[in-house]
């Protein structure tokens, strides 16, 4: 059965038609919510179609590569159908019921990616045409129909009875950039399972395609090594109910997977490894005073080849769980003074011909870090500290730069030195300081840097950081969202359309119930209210 | 079965004697924990009793004045003996399983105020002795017998084995201030009934005793008035969904009382009331511009009669509605310029002799309405800006001091005038700021003013404010807790023994992984663990 209603489509287009204004006051001006992030391409119109729960189904097009029995699409289907109809409880196969003629949703894509995992180069793209009884959705690939199925489910709107509506519409969309991460920092608080898993799914509702899990640090080693189980049972706050074992660690990568998302370890050293001493001896630096050892330990000790051969076995496990192309070596904030304690050590910087150059010393270190995950075939990335001492640069691939500052100076300088970059430090989302002030991580212009297109192209995106000093499963969701979601924009969408904090505003409160309304505890963003406020508490 | 260990009991008392230190170390220096906020007089010994849920349960004393049937006694222990033994599932009448001998808490209260609600001069006091096999709790009243249970929950701890155990414990205990309150704030955002409920629990672990329910307020009028039901049909953010009824009142009210909890309504005016005039024609004041009504509206009109009958209905209905003997005002930051531009106003300026004195309207608004409540036995508060204003500061009961800057000057205003006072401005735990600073909330000191005996006493305590412009269910039990818990402790404890933070830190650590075992999302104060932690996302 088909309604034909005149509404304000509001936001983007202007109505085709006005119908008397009562009509419209009375169905409402939001019925036709948007997208969040705003797709590139947007074309919507008044015209809406009921949706039935009863008769509606997702179903793959003749000419996709991808049939029924694709993993990603299977699951992708079973999930947005409950997303797109919040209030149906009792979903499967009862579509024969209803009288009405279905509306089916049509999934093409090109390739066969259903069983791989995305990678660096995956394409996102995907076309959607939503018009009577039918949508049709395009893609390269099961990521871009990821992609598209999301963008569907938040064009799906209920009026002010419960009836379900989609308007006609016409979207051509792809990401501004193809790195869009958030990192989780699992040693500093432990993140079970479950947080991991629904801080998955909201990155999804905003598109996000990289989990940079910070899995280990100074105060917990939570990752639990085949090769070396005592990394965590001696390591990690408790061996056996804060840790991440290997299945876990699958369970994340095959549950990202399926919603389009890379799983990115970081396995940050020589500084940050306090919790690896505690199961690992000989690996860290053992700090002097007057003369002899203190008790206290450094940065992993760059001296000894038995370090070599302990990272290179690590990495070797760590690549072959972590099936991403890159792997994060860290690097960051190095404090020397326990390296120049170390009599061992001047001893080797001497023989190496550093003379009292520290910063030689790390990025000697770095480089054989470097090349044993090179010679594992993974992509590194290193933080700006590593960029910022290392004389060789020309051995680095992906540098994040994460200081504040002048921080597009930084990302010019990468680019110049023709390596790829991925900005953070503007969304430190951890810190403090007025936390609902989200505009300040929308109006954030990674690009406005002196450079050349070529240059600019080696930006590869950017990347929410949630440290974990305050953070836990306690107040991570309301730390992280809506305000990731902003970052979310600001890395998907066109710049010039998505420049006004005004415009953006309404939008993103809409889609803030949106995130409430999935379950998500998505703090507000000033005095209002959902028509479904979080119930969890 | 009795075992007898030594064990280090840590904060307050030294070990009366010191078994191997191998043993020490083993069963662990934090077996024993704290209790939060600490009490007035606090002995352990190292001597332990192991508890077995199977052999323990609740009883009134042979001298006790309430016995079994005691509506707030008997639901306490149901609910702190899941609270003493979180492992244990099934809990109801099983006792005659175990062979073990029972272990008894018992309680006896001087007076039968089993189904009165808590009063402003309620006796909190309590008196706990736990001993071999019989823990003995004397109080004045069953609040008093109340927050002796929360203290008594608090002093068992498991041990690594999972075993329950309580410490030979002498505990003298009662507050330093008798108005210990937190505020939520219903209007800038809904909460549902839920949350609220959640928070009287958390409050009630706190030794909170009164919920400062500001319900109404600009944005919405969620309060369904029997008398005026159109203020929430039309002044509430949604006339269905986001009201709080008759009986969701009621049971917000019962459930508060069972806690100990008093329930303090405010209903603003006369700014503040921007919902109000959605409902109820005439009671704004009509703004002017250019001589003509401008169609928006300031506060109340305390230029015409009807709007003293309005709120003498209102405030009666309201006084029967909320049992407690206080009732709170409002009366902060009128805006004076509506009233300025509005013809009739200043004509009755001109009739009062007010002149072009404002606050002396303001004054004469109050007054009436201080008058209508004090007819119907209820001891008004108000926002300190009326005591500000006000010439004749007599007629006001008790004045709440909120505005930041030197806030001791005002109490010591207020309490030289003979006024009761509480103290809210150190506690505004809504604000951004760098939220990990729980020691600001813990450093007050709110009797650091110049003043005799007498005037201090006037200060009857004090009141964290959680506004809701930032803050709906998503996000208010993390901003909440453990931030509101360093007020609680300022607010029962002796200053003297709880004024530094450093000692503080470690016990507050100990109590905010109480609450998230308790399923209160208290966020983390720094980088660390709880043995059980947050699961509910």
């Amino acid at each position: 059965m088909k309604v034909m209603y005149a509404v304000s489509s509001g936001r983007y287009n202007r109505p085709e038609f006005i119908l008397p204004l009562l009509i419209i006051v009375q169905l409402g001006l939001n019925t036709v919510e948007g997208v969040w992030p705003l797709p590139q391409d947007f074309t919507s119109s008044t015209e809406r179609y009921p949706l039935n729960p009863r008769a509606f189904h997702f179903g793959y097009g003749e000419q996709s590569v991808a049939q029924q029995g694709c993993s990603v699409l299977d699951a992708a289907f079973k999930r947005y159908f409950s997303l797109i109809f919040p209030d149906y409880t009792s979903a499967n196969g009862v579509l024969q019921f209803s009288k009405d003629k279905p509306f089916i949703v049509e999934i093409s894509v090109d390739h066969d990616d259903c069983e791989s995992y995305p990678k660096e180069d995956s394409s996102e793209k995907y076309n959607l045409s939503v018009s009577e009884r039918k949508a049709i959705l395009n893609a390269e690939t099961v990521w871009g129909a990821v992609r598209g199925l999301e963008t569907f489910s938040q064009l799906v709107y209920q009026d002010d009875f419960g009836s379900y509506f989609v308007n006609k519409t016409e979207i051509e969309d792809f990401p501004r950039f193809q790195f869009r991460g958030i990192l989780l920092d699992t040693s500093r608080h432990y993140l079970p399972v479950q947080t991991i898993l629904k801080t998955l799914d909201a990155m999804a509702y905003s598109k996000f395609n990289v989990f940079h899990w910070h899995i280990v640090d100074d105060p917990s080693f939570p990752y639990q090594s085949r090769s070396f189980p005592s990394l965590s049972s001696k390591g990690a706050f408790h061996p056996m109910t804060h840790i991440y074992t290997q299945s876990d660690v699958r369970r994340v990568i095959s549950y990202a997977r399926l919603l389009g998302i890379r799983v990115l370890p970081e396995f940050d050293s020589p500084g940050h490894t306090n919790s690896w001493g505690k199961g690992q001896s000989d690996l860290l630096t053992p700090c002097y005073r007057g003369g002899t050892p203190s008790g206290t330990f450094g940065p992993v000790n760059p001296a000894l080849p038995s370090t070599y051969q302990f990272m290179a076995r690590l990495f070797k496990e760590v690549s072959s769980v972590f099936p991403d192309s890159y792997i994060h070596l860290g690097g960051d904030e190095v404090d020397f003074s326990c390296w120049k304690s170390n009599p061992d050590i001047r001893r080797f910087m001497h023989k190496m011909g550093f003379g009292v150059d520290f910063t030689k010393l790390q990025a000697f270190y770095i480089e054989k870090i470097v090349n044993i995950t090179s010679a594992l075939n993974k992509t590194s990335i290193v933080w700006q500290d590593v960029f910022d001492y290392h004389e060789r640069r020309s051995s680095l691939s992906v540098v994040e730069v994460w200081r504040g500052g002048c921080y597009l100076c930084e990302v010019r300088r990468v680019a110049k030195a023709g390596i790829r970059v991925i900005l953070a430090s503007p969304w430190y989302l951890d810190q403090p300081g007025p936390t609902h002030n989200w505009a300040r991580y929308y109006t954030v212009w990674p690009l406005a840097f002196q450079g050349t297109e070529e240059q600019k192209k080696l930006v590869i995106g950017g990347e929410v950081c949630m440290w974990g000093e305050y953070v836990d499963a306690t107040n991570l969701s309301p730390r992280l969202w809506p305000r990731a979601s902003a970052a979310a924009e600001r890395l998907w969408s066109d710049e010039k359309q998505t420049s006004s904090v005004d415009k953006a505003s309404p939008r993103l409160q809409d889609f803030r119930c949106k995130l409430v309304r999935r379950g998500i505890q998505a703090e507000p963003l000033y005095v209002g209210h959902c028509k479904h406020e979080y119930q969890g508490v």
